[in-house]
C-alpha cells in the first residue's frame, strides 16, 4: 500500500512531457503505473526515466490519464473508455470543450470521463523534460460534465492532489474562455510582436532590452502544439483578440494625431489599464502580488562565489525569496539580485557590506 | 588624477535614476561630479547616496549630462549650453529626434551638443534606485548631429566607456525608429494585453501562468514617463503598431473561419514568424542566443540551503551561468534551476546526486 490518495493502478497514455511527469510522480509515491506511447522509442525513454512499467494484457487500471496531443485526445479517450470498462478516464489537453463535444458525438460513456487540465508546462517538451515536480502548487482544472458521479470526480481530484497540484473545478466552456484570455491570446500577441523583428535591421534589434526579451519569450514555443490548441479554441481566442484589436485601433488613431481632442487621454488610459491589469495577476505564491525588497550584490564571475555569498546570507539568517543572476561578460563580474522580505533588507545589506561584499547602488 | 577616460569635472543635471546612477559611478572612479536637481529633496538624497557634490558658482565642467524628463530635456540642454560655453552637453532622453529639432529651432549651439541614450533602466525610478553598475555591458547610443567635432563625440563616448557601457553610434532619426520597434511598441502591446485583464473574472485570471506574467511585466511601468516618451516618438511607434494591427487583423479573420483556404497557413505563419523573431534577439552575453543546459535541484525552503548548494557546486568546479528560484509554498520546498554550459551538465548532475541533492525529473 502507498501513502497517496490514489490506491489503484494508473495507466498513462502518451509519454510526452506531461505523461512522463505524471508517471514519474505517481511512481515515486508507490502507485503502480503503466505507461504507453504510440512511439516505442518515447515509451522506452519514459520507462527508463522511471515513469512506469510497460502496459500488459489484462491490466485493470482504476484511472487512465490520456496525455496525447489535443487533436487526437477525444479519439484516444473514447478508445480507453471502451477498452477499460471499469476505469475512470481523464485527459490533460489544454482545451476541454471540443474534446467533450467529440466524445458526445461519438456516443462515449461520459459517466466515466472527466476532463482536466494541469496549468503547468515548460518551453521544452518530450519525455526528456519530464519532472516529478512539474505540477507542484500549480492550478489543475477539473471539468465535470454533468454525467459524473462524485466518486468519479473525486478520483481525478486525488490525481491532482497526489501530484501536489491545486484542483479547481471549472466547466469546460468556461475553462476554454479563461485560457483563451490568460494563455492563448498572450501566446499569439507574443508571436505577433516577435514577428515584427523578422525583417528588422540587425542594428535595431541589437538595442533590445529586457522588456522585449520578456514580452517575446513565449514566442519561441512549439508551433505544431499551438496550431492544435488554437484549432480547438479558435472562437474564444478570436473574441479576445477582437477586443484587443479595437483598443489597438483607438491607440493608433490617437498616436497619429496627438493634438486631437481625447488623443492623449486614450494613450494614458492604455498605460493606466495596463497597470491595473498587472495588479490582478496573482503572485507566485498564489496570493497577491508580493513585493520583495531587492538587493544587488556584485560577485566575481567564477565557481564558488555564489556559494560563498549564499552561505553568508544563510549565516546572517535571512531567507532568499527570489533571485536573479546577470552577467557582465566584459567585466568578469556577475550581478546577483536577491529578493528578501522588506523587513530584513537593511540588516542583510549592512551585514554583507561588513563582510566585504560589494552592494550595488 | 583618476584612472578614468574622462579627466575634467562632470556636471549632472537631474537626480533621478539615471542621473544618480551616473553620478555614483563617476564619483567612484574619482571624477569630480556636481549634481543638481529642480527638487532640493531629490538633490540632497542623491548627494547623500554619494552621487556627487552640490553645484557651486563659477564651476567649469568639461561635460554636462542632462538627465531630466524627456519633455523638458531640450529646454534644459539649451540652458546648459548657454550657461557653460566651454562644456560639451549631452542628454540621456529615450527619444533623440525631437530633442535635436527643438534645439535647432531654438538656435542652440549644436557643435557642443551630442545626444545620447543609455539602453538601461529599471522598473523603479528615482535616486533611491540608483546603481553605479546600471550601465554595465549595456548599449549606449550616441547620436552626433553633423556639427560635432570628433573630440566632442569622443568625450561622450568616454562617458559611456567609463560607465562600463558599450557606445554605439546611431543617428537620431534611426535611433527613434529602432526604439519604437524594440522598446516603445513592446511597452504598448504589453499594456494592451494586461488591459484585457481589468474586466476579467477573478477565477479566469487565477489560471494565469508564467507566460502571462512575462508578457505583461512591463505593463506595470510608470504611465507618466511613458506618456512623455510616446508623445515624442508617436509617428515611428504608430507605424510599427499599424503593421502589427494588419497582422492581427489577418489572424482574427483566419481564426473566425479556420476552414477557409489559407486560414490555417495564416495561423501557422504567425507562430513560425514568432519563432524566427525571437531568434534575432541577441542573448544576454551580447552574442547569439546561448543555450545553457538546465538542472533543477529541490532544496528545503530555509536559510542556508542555497549556500550549501552553491558551495558544493563551487567545489565541483562548475560555473553557474544563470539561475532561477521557484517557490512551492505549500511544500516548503524550493526549486533551483541552474543553467550551466552543456558540456558540464552530466558531471554536475552526477556529483550533486552523489552528495545527496535531489535532482528533479
Amino acid at each position: 500500500m502507498n501513502s497517496a490518495r490514489l490506491k489503484g493502478a494508473v495507466r498513462v497514455v502518451g509519454a510526452g512531457l506531461l505523461g512522463t511527469s505524471i508517471g514519474l510522480a505517481l511512481t515515486k509515491l508507490g502507485i503502480e503505473v503503466s505507461i504507453e506511447d504510440a512511439s516505442p522509442a518515447n515509451q522506452k525513454l519514459a520507462i527508463d526515466y522511471g515513469a512506469g512499467r510497460p502496459a500488459k494484457a489484462g491490466e485493470k487500471p482504476e484511472l487512465v490519464v490520456v496525455c496525447v496531443p489535443p487533436d487526437v485526445t477525444a479519439k484516444v479517450v473514447a478508445q480507453e473508455l471502451a477498452m477499460f470498462p471499469g476505469a475512470v478516464v481523464t485527459d490533460v489537453a489544454s482545451v476541454k470543450q471540443s474534446v467533450l463535444q467529440e466524445l458526445e458525438e461519438a456516443g462515449a460513456d461520459l459517466t466515466r470521463y472527466v476532463g482536466s487540465h494541469p496549468m503547468a508546462g515548460r518551453e521544452r517538451g518530450g519525455a526528456i523534460s519530464g519532472r516529478a515536480d512539474l505540477f507542484l502548487s500549480r492550478p489543475w482544472v477539473i471539468s465535470p460534465n454533468g454525467h459524473n458521479s462524485s466518486r468519479t470526480i473525486q478520483l481525478v481530484e486525488n490525481l491532482a492532489l497526489d501530484l501536489g497540484a491545486a484542483p479547481v473545478t471549472v466547466p469546460a466552456a468556461e475553462h476554454d474562455r479563461a485560457v483563451a484570455l490568460v494563455s492563448h491570446v498572450p501566446q499569439l500577441i507574443s508571436s505577433l510582436l516577435a514577428a515584427r523583428l523578422v525583417e528588422a535591421e540587425g542594428s535595431d534589434v541589437a538595442l533590445a532590452g529586457q522588456g522585449l526579451r520578456d514580452t517575446t519569450r513565449i514566442a519561441a514555443s512549439d508551433p505544431k502544439l499551438w496550431m492544435q490548441i488554437l484549432g480547438a479554441n479558435a472562437k474564444p481566442v478570436a473574441a479576445v483578440l477582437r477586443d484587443f484589436a479595437d483598443d489597438l485601433q483607438k491607440l493608433v488613431s490617437a498616436l497619429d494625431d496627438l493634438d486631437a481632442p481625447g488623443a492623449l487621454a486614450t494613450v494614458g488610459r492604455t498605460l493606466e489599464s495596463g497597470n491595473l491589469g498587472v495588479e490582478r495577476i496573482p503572485g507566485k505564491h498564489g496570493g497577491k502580488h508580493t513585493e520583495y525588497a531587492p538587493l544587488i550584490v556584485m560577485i566575481e564571475d567564477r565557481p564558488g562565489e555564489l556559494g560563498r555569498l549564499f552561505n553568508e546570507v544563510g549565516e546572517i539568517g535571512v531567507n532568499i525569496e527570489e533571485l536573479k543572476l546577470e552577467h557582465s561578460p566584459s567585466a568578469q563580474v556577475g550581478l546577483v539580485e536577491l529578493y528578501v522580505m522588506p523587513a530584513v533588507i537593511d540588516k542583510l545589506s549592512a551585514e554583507l557590506i561588513e563582510r566585504g561584499w560589494r552592494i550595488a547602488g
